[in-house]
């Protein structure tokens, strides 16, 4: 089947030294070889680099000095020919080499395409696709890990030979039917299809037992930092933020813009929560009040409530106590540099089997208990993303779900003796459940869906 | 001589298909090779792409897919051995690549670094590697295509030429006085000199007369919007940013937050100043006062000042032509849709000669006429970047107006009459300025300075 060929700017949008224009598809070469002023790209071997400039042929304008990568199907990133076009990396400059790429026959891809194309044409299964976008988001390395393992394929053989386990299954007992040389036979292909759905069954709940880390890993905890004006969540915030600096990058002054709005806790990402607000509306103690606090509270995994250590306990904090009672919270006495005047045994009472903790960020003082107080409420002792950690994704934990909940139709079934075509019934919707983990009974729409929200050029 | 290995992210930072890591020096390839699992690196082919995983060799963990480009000496952009990573493009995924690449032997590069060692390797010379920076920089075509020319050589070929003219003219005498053969030898050579730094003179005149027009193609004319409040300057601003999208790119929400800064009007930047406090401020009407608007003022190069046509003029509209009166202005006399209130002749008595346009903006009428009164008044008649502008630089601009000044000391000096030594001095002077240009003559302090100010990893 010839495809059209795509193209899209691959390199995130800036002033940067390097950027890319990929092209995949049948015609990739051609077209850049027709902009081209160099060697002949249609001659070359595949994978090799090659210096020129870019002109316009109508114009007879050079655009721009590249470097052209060239690579021939089927050992690419698409499993097409693709062409890497890589310019001086200035917006008005690749953004008409862009353009002139499209008025020579290529159509700019849709996000995800490329990937897409990966996926349709058989190179990597849908859990690896989702790995490539989980790789580009990820926020610590431990979150990169998980992503890594699934863009490698450990998930996606997991969850086959699952499918083979049931699909095996599911054939001999149709074999045992349709030729019965005992008599028991019903009995025995009962006795079989429990034992392995059971089997199956409890390697799913394995997986899901997992998945809440892995998920938290891959997305983050939304955390909100709440309490009255000056309790120090100024500097609460700007504790955990530089904390994450120095973890992330080494690099002065670029990457801080783009990652500001997550912390690196121990290798959990911290998303925190209306940060601006707080910055904002710190100094103006009339402005913030409970209620913007609460408004936060709704899109928290977790709370950072912070008390003044040298004032009592007021009638907001109870409140704010209050609000957050059926929430996973962490409590923060802070000021601790001050005479004590909080009550500590009622918050302690308030607080009830959440964690208390005491600080004095002034004075540096209490962030490595906060985190190890972060670390112990997910994960229960060492984070460990080694092993253990396969799933992330929400639709993948949603489909092991749906696995569960059909392997239980078809224990229930079994149990109730019910006709063995029934439970074959619910054994195969959970073979096609599994299957579109790894895409391979998934629906178009869904795919279209999946790859619409990859970011541009991937 | 040796030179230690860099390294630098070389893509913009931020969520994108593919980052790049590049590396430039003798052991770029060894420290590759140590942490890519693939082919051995050091035994490929010169400029060949290689896919593969780079692997922490201490704690034995996949770290990335890659795609890892070779480029041996001395076909490279520094003229060293090249190695370029490309990664999936997540910000912690490329971080941790650039770690484990500094951890086995790698520098970070300084920015400009691999441009810098492009120019002190002798691939570009420095009014090229300038050119570099000027087209990441570029914010409109016509912008890029004065830093390509530069970047061909076109202006180092011009420069060159004019030294080589200076250079032969100086020996010429020099000979003719060392082995007098005439009597008259000194009118002779007085006579050439003055006619060859004539020669010179112009042709350095003539580069000077572009300059204004590539200078501003290459920075942007700085432009102020001001007037009263409720007038049209939010209009204006939006209708002129609206303009400028559809010009410089058609892909849809990428690059609109990094240019919104900058409109393109017919080729010409328009880099507009204090554009968030005209948003802000424009329904606050007690808040913008004219004061604000004469803050703009200082750092403009273009004033658009707006005039509602369905008011009398008022005595805050005297003050701000007032305070225009000695700066390039527009007067925009706006919202021509409304019932003329507004003195005509008054305006124009008070504009000189400056141009008024009128326009309706709410009706989306008179941007056309605005935007060729912008045109015109910086450039007459059609924009051609053709082969007219190559000097763009300010740096490159007062060099040649210190070339100038040096060949008018030799014309006075040779009309005085002095001696031909004390004549070659002035000469020799604008031949050393002129190979500042092209980083000939150049000290090193000034490189260093020169190469800080380019982005990271280019």
């Amino acid at each position: 089947m010839e495809q059209d060929t795509i193209t899209a700017i691959s390199t995130p949008l800036g002033e940067g030294a390097i950027a890319i224009v990929r092209l995949s598809g049948d015609h990739a070469i051609t077209i850049a070889n027709k902009i081209f002023q160099g060697q002949d790209l249609v001659e070359v071997s595949s994978h090799t680099i090659h210096y020129g400039k870019i002109i316009d042929p109508i114009k007879e304008e050079i655009i721009e000095e590249v470097m052209i990568s060239v690579m021939r199907a089927p050992k690419t990133f698409t499993k097409e020919d693709v062409v890497e076009i890589n310019c001086h990396g200035g917006i008005a400059s690749v953004n008409r080499l862009l353009e002139l790429v499209l008025a020579n026959g290529a159509r700019l891809a849709e996000p995800g395409e490329f990937t897409k194309r990966a996926f349709l044409n058989g190179r990597i299964d849908l859990s690896q696709a989702e790995a490539v976008m989980d790789l580009i988001r990820a926020k610590t390395d431990k979150a990169m890990n998980v992503a890594l393992k699934q863009l490698d394929g450990k998930l996606s053989t997991l969850v086959n030979q699952l499918r083979q386990k049931l699909i095996e299954t599911v054939a001999h007992v149709e074999v045992n039917i349709d030729y019965p040389e005992y008599d028991d036979v019903e009995e025995m292909s009962n006795h079989m299809l429990r034992e392995k759905t059971e089997e199956v069954y409890r390697e799913v709940e394995q997986l899901l037992s997992m998945a809440k880390q892995g998920k938290i890993l891959r997305e983050g905890i939304a955390t909100a930092i709440i309490g009255r004006p000056n309790v120090g969540k100024s500097s609460l915030l700007n504790a955990l933020v530089q904390e994450t600096k120095a973890i992330v990058t080494d690099i002065p002054g670029t990457t801080r813009d783009v990652i500001e709005e997550y912390v690196n806790i121990r290798g959990i990402p911290l998303r925190l929560v209306d940060t601006a607000g707080i910055r904002e509306t710190e100094d103006i103690v009339e402005k913030i009040g409970v209620e913007r606090s609460r408004q936060a509270l709704k899109q928290a995994d977790l709370i950072l409530l912070v008390l003044n250590n040298g004032e009592e306990l007021t009638e907001e904090d109870r409140k704010l106590f209050e609000a957050i009672k059926d929430l996973e919270y962490i409590v923060i006495v802070n000021k601790t540099d001050l005479p004590t005047k909080l009550d500590r045994q009622e918050v302690e009472q308030l607080a009830g089997k959440q964690k208390v903790i005491t600080t004095a960020l002034i004075e540096d003082k209490g962030i490595d208990a906060l985190e190890a107080a972060i670390s112990d409420t997910f994960f229960e002792g060492e984070l460990d993303s080694g092993d253990l950690s396969y799933v992330s994704n929400v639709r993948h934990i949603q489909l092991l779900q749906q696995t569960l909940k059909a392997l239980d139709d078809a224990k229930d079934a079994i149990d109730a003796n019910m006709p063995i075509d029934l439970v074959q019934i619910d054994v195969t919707r959970a073979w096609e459940l599994l299957g579109e983990i790894v895409g391979d009974t998934v629906q178009d729409s869904l795919i279209d869906q999946l790859f619409s929200q990859f970011c541009l050029g991937k």
